[in-house]
């Protein structure tokens, strides 16, 4: 099965890395680039019916750092 | 209006990323993690109406390498 997980910085934490991605498409001559914010997506290919709590605790404990990320799980 | 832009490498380009994180998942003592492939999630915040084909730009000339990586938009 394959799970994808999505970490984003949360709201109010501030994304240096997004903010030069605005700044640099600003250079390129895109226009109205109000903010950007930059996150990881993971693919993971695991075994069949790995349950969606334990891919919970994988983002917990290596794949999102939980005091300034969070995380979003979709099952495909 | 928000878009979402994934990043992922494309198929057979190696994701050593990807890799050590698969192998510190095995160390934490997940079995059956088979392969991770990270990515990015870019979250745009951009004026109301902006083309697809304007992202797609942006994709092509900044946010995505595209040699090594493909990207799928999400106008949200």
């Amino acid at each position: 099965m394959k799970a994808r997980v999505y970490v984003m910085l949360k709201t109010g934490v501030l994304d240096p890395q997004g903010e030069a991605v605005r700044h640099a498409l600003g250079s390129l001559g895109f226009d109205g680039v109000q903010g950007v914010r930059q996150g990881k997506l993971i693919e993971l290919d695991l075994a069949d019916g790995t349950d969606e709590a334990v891919i919970a605790q994988m983002c917990d404990k290596l794949l999102a750092n939980t005091v300034i990320e969070s995380y979003r799980i979709e099952v495909l």
